[in-house]
């Protein structure tokens, strides 16, 4: 069989939005396209939604091609189950079955991991980490992810969960998350949300004038905090030193766990560039043993955003067996 | 071949003394002694004593018995170069080429690995890590090591050195590591050394009576502290179940990394019992997501702890390639 014919579909499922995407064996993606996850309440009525919107595409470029399969990037996602199990950020309660529900309406076998694992398989095939066998993503967005590979392969964990480092503790007795109760995790300080509580932390903490006092709390973004800094704001700019050097002294932990090859950054928060890198690998390295010091490539994603969970998702169809 | 008349020669070299055993493959300790690590300031002369040790016992055994070759657990070994490198508490400086050294003396292939990494795999073929594929090992002794496996491989980094669980921070800021320099670690806290510090802290602290206020310097070890807490002392019960929440926070966080089936505890320190493990279980179990929880066995080795790392050592060899 002639493989560039085959072509697999990889569905990102986010808390607002999924996006999916139709990818040739080159990681090229021929097809693209999205619809809210946020709009259904129930699980089946988003299958359909999605399958009235690919069947036609999939009726389209069926002329020739064969469609492998389906891999699915979600939150809470669990490989070895089909699983998507008590998502907090999705509609659907409880443990959805879902490679089950869409094998059963697409009629192809599908593959699921959680959405921070999906991202670091795109990496590994077509981004920033192609050729390494040791590597940790982290995705900082709303919230924080992670993936981790170590021998050429994902660290799924003897239950598929492995790899939530955006809810280890880094401030034992620090702030308390939102949604998990859990106080001084890594998500409450480094994702775009804990960006903004850093920022009126500092704003309660100091009497400085700073262009962020003038912003009420509906448009006060991690984005605003960014744009301030990048025009010289006191605070704004101590904000991203602080994200950066709790970042680092976390990152300085995970690589002496799996010593890793290289860690890349992904996601809407590393748009801050070299505010939040600097102060990252600074305090990384400080806090590491030196037998791992100046050896941990510290990057950002080389993959588009929207793409990498597209891409990574996809390509666990390429491990289906015949 | 007769595999059962196989040996593999496992050698734990620590900082005071190196243990050694010939082992079958059953997992038989059939001969074993030990000999003094810092009694020798050169390596060469350490390897010419093991070899006038040892080499009397191959030739007896060697009737009818095949050494298949040495596996050596080391502190900082690195298995892909068969090194040991800056072992802070050896009397050998900068990187030891142990593998080539120990072949060109035996005549045999050698491998080696960290002596947490060779305690993992002994406790994986031997002990109460049988047929697991994920878990993690921590070793409470005079420091604190850990050994990491996953998909059923030890987790190993691009480097050789994964696994430095006991360096990492688990209080940013707290107490000063003797030997890193480093705040806030797990082995200053929860190794034997740091039992006796958090004992010393807590009679600064406190005006309570104590019978640990009669002990000199020379004299308090982890070992009196226990006994005293045993006995009811107020101050040696807090400092065992201050360790436990310590341990207890960072096996958390160890969890959330790689989702280990069990958490195998070892070394001196876990003589304590339930005076630690109950503290421990407590704090991990509350520092967890809700998907991690009451999923963890969280046990005590079952092997013998001096042969743990034996064992561990000698597995190695059933690996080698003819």
């Amino acid at each position: 069989m002639d493989l560039s014919h085959e072509l697999a579909i990889g569905v990102d499922i986010g808390g607002t939005n999924t996006k999916w995407g139709l990818v040739n064996h080159r990681g090229e993606i021929v097809r693209k396209g999205e619809l809210r996850t946020d709009a259904h309440e129930d699980v089946n009525d988003f299958i359909q939604a999605l399958y009235d919107t690919l069947q036609p595409i999939i009726d389209e470029v069926g002329d020739g091609k064969v469609i492998k399969g389906m891999g699915i990037g979600a939150p809470n996602g669990n490989f070895y189950k089909g699983t998507i199990e008590y998502a907090p950020n999705l509609h659907w309660r409880g443990i959805i079955p879902m490679t089950k529900l869409m094998t059963d309406k697409f009629g192809f076998p599908c593959l699921l991991t959680n959405d921070a694992n999906a991202a670091a398989v795109g990496e590994m095939m077509y981004g920033a980490a192609r050729g390494m066998k040791d590597f940790i993503m982290i995705t900082l967005g709303t919230g924080v992810g992670s993936g981790i590979v170590a021998n050429g392969q994902l660290i799924l964990g003897h239950d598929g969960f492995a790899g939530e480092l955006g809810h280890t503790c880094i401030r034992p007795g620090g702030r308390l998350h939102w949604g998990t109760g859990l106080r001084g995790s890594l998500e409450t300080y480094c994702s775009a949300t804990g960006i903004v509580l850093t920022a009126k932390e500092l704003l309660e903490q100091s009497s400085e004038s700073s262009a962020l006092r003038g912003i009420d709390d509906e448009t006060l973004d991690s984005k605003k905090v960014f744009e301030l800094a990048q025009q010289g704001d006191a605070i704004a700019l101590e904000t991203y030193r602080f994200t950066g050097q709790v970042l680092g002294e976390a990152l300085a932990n995970f690589v002496m766990f799996s010593s890793p090859e290289a860690i890349i950054l992904f996601g809407g928060v590393i748009k801050a560039g070299d505010l939040l890198m600097n102060p990252t690998r600074e305090h990384m390295e400080a806090n590491l043993l030196p037998i791992f010091r100046d050896k941990v490539k510290l990057v950002f994603s080389e993959l588009k955003e929207a793409d990498a969970a597209i891409l990574g998702a996809s390509a666990l169809v390429w491990e289906i067996k015949e």
